[in-house]
């Protein structure tokens, strides 16, 4: 712990939001350009003097860089504070840790929320429309204006995945490793749907005023709620469900009216209503529309195994859970599969759970130890103590 | 075909709306008393003289009467159309075969949409909670009114095979026959938490006007759409809609917006906007309450063979499809073993298809050999020609 403290206190700031200077704007896929460009990001632990030790961990759809320090809104421990800290898999003892907030996002970096300088006004639908390879161009903005070259890793759970997959196509020699956990190389059909069902929940919501609700000092409460229990429902498995709540009901008998009679209700709402104090409605359409605009293999004539061409050096740990009918298995061994025919090494273990997608962040012991083992060999490899 | 017509003039009206004289109100499992009752229904083919001929179809959430029959509101054939017809499993030239829509539906039986007549308003939420059980009495009291001491069989899918169940619990003695397809004993987890979605939907549309719409000159047409497509993505296989649609995009190129881009997306947009010209947001409410409501075991001590003790006599068909996530076939099994439990006789099916939970609609050969089979077999048995 005070080895902890001492690299904390090198990297003085932790974190914070890089301002990109002027002509340092971000292009994107759209052909676009987003400038002024803020990225916001948190650290944990030292880089090396080798800049060997850089981790970049990427979130996924709701996330952000508060990886493993207390959630400035919500008051609760990051979202991966269980995978980071002293012999745990990322070491701030052992690793320089890195976590951005997505461009598009709503915690601190360059979003649907932020000032449009044409305008003067909260960009609202007037930002433009960002895909995960944006928000990679944007990590590698950050990671090279933090003065690392070469990444030890990258990692990513769900649309953290989908990042990591997409800096092993666009960078691959800035790239020592990468770790898919429970993620696609494209979006299907009915995550597609899922998402279109969030988007139109929110646009239907007359406070959401066709994106311009902070303009006009409202938000889109009861809107980004439904968009947020349909999700959160595709993150839990039905056996976790039906583990979880079952038909327990709220009180002794039923309601007999619209109150929520069953737990797995009112545990639904406040999911929904929660969500709202912590997350931006514009943000959560343009993030599911980046992710639905995901098929990596597009980029490359269709065939996936073509994405990773460059990287064949990389060292790829791809991880799936059975119960994840999200992102499910067979989508991972397509990413495994062209990874091979790609001739890039690719370890991957099936966990089995029954916890559903959601397990990446919950305690699951085949997790830790997957991750756990990856890093040791590839630290092996790399040269890191 | 000269024969079904000559039958369809034997019963003039095929159909209409049955209104139970005063002082017949429909008991509630509820404790409240619905008065007055109409049930709309549609008929196809005659009662015999012996009057064993007849088959009770039970509609799914958002189904109606109108089985065989152009819907009157949306000049489509009826739902089940291609079941219904000389040398089809339902057959009017053998079979009197009636279908009603639902207590608490909202094309022709009383619903929240009917008249208070306490108030002289539109019930809205006034109306009483209702359950599958409230639903069979209801149509038990409709085959009563036509003279019909015993059914040759009722048959349904989805909400319609949960009322099939209940049939057979409840009037076990007015039952030769019982098929259940694509349904189950109670409502999960994962079910509910999906109807409680669509509900959070409705509400949360300022038009819904906490229920009074109707009098408001109204309707929550966002919210009713947004919760038909939260509800149609589970009506279909993970399988199916990636075959339909895959990534198919609506245009040429992506739009860099929020239309909808890809085919997926305006197919369920296109679910959503019409559903809400058939349909009403608080039949939708109430029906969706009714199916979390339904737990056949629980209303015998938890033990769902105790629901068949005195179904001994009424042969089963239970029929289930290998795709269908929302009532996956582990709960037909469920079903099976209850009934093989208490003693009943049942076939049981896992037809293999990959369009999900909606192939019960669909062209499905194996489905139609099924009926064909069981009703063949089951008329024989009866003494039906």
């Amino acid at each position: 712990m005070g080895r902890t403290a001492k690299a904390k206190a090198a990297n003085e700031a932790d974190g914070g939001t890089w301002r990109f200077p002027a002509g340092q704007g971000l292009r994107l896929d759209s052909g676009a350009r987003l400038e002024p460009l803020e990225i916001a990001y948190k650290t944990y632990g030292a880089l090396n003097a080798e800049k060997s030790n850089a981790v970049l961990v990427c979130h996924a759809l709701t996330g952000d860089q508060h990886l493993a320090s207390t959630h400035p809104m919500t008051g609760k421990p990051g979202w991966w504070d269980r995978f980071v800290g002293p012999g745990r898999p990322l070491d701030p003892d052992r690793h320089f840790i890195i976590c951005s907030n997505v461009v598009g996002g709503c915690m601190g970096s360059t979003g649907p929320a932020s000032v449009n300088p044409a305008t003067g006004e909260p960009y609202g639908l007037t930002f433009p429309v960002i895909t995960i390879g944006d928000m990679v161009r944007a990590q590698a903005m950050l990671v090279e204006a933090l003065g690392i070259e070469t990444l030890f890793a990258v990692v990513g759970g769900s649309m953290g995945g989908m990042q990591a997959l997409q800096w092993a196509a666009d960078y691959p020699d800035k790239l020592f490793s990468a770790v898919i956990i429970a993620a696609a190389a494209r979006h299907s059909a009915q995550n597609i749907a899922f998402h279109e069902v969030g988007r139109q929940a929110i646009m239907a919501d007359p406070d959401w005023r066709g994106g311009a609700y902070e303009t006009a000092g409202v938000r889109p409460e009861k809107g980004l709620a439904v968009a947020r229990m349909a999700a959160h429902i595709t993150y839990l498995s039905e056996a976790a469900l039906q583990r979880k709540f079952g038909r327990e009901l709220q009180r002794d008998g039923l309601s007999w009216g619209f109150d929520a009679d069953f737990q797995v209700e009112s545990y639904l709402r406040h999911q929904g209503t929660s969500f709202v104090d912590r997350f931006d409605a514009n943000s959560y359409l343009y993030i599911t529309r980046a992710l639905d605009y995901f098929d990596l293999a597009a980029q490359y004539e269709g065939v996936l195994a073509k994405a990773f061409q460059a990287a064949r050096k990389v060292r790829f740990c791809v991880l799936s859970f059975s119960s994840d009918w999200l992102y499910p298995t067979p989508e991972s061994r397509d990413v495994v599969r062209a990874l091979n025919a790609a001739g890039a090494r690719a370890s991957f273990v099936e966990i089995e759970t029954d916890k559903g997608h959601d397990a990446f962040f919950l305690d699951e012991p085949q997790l830790d130890a997957a991750l756990k083992g990856f890093f040791t060999s590839a630290a092996q490899a790399r040269g890191l103590r």
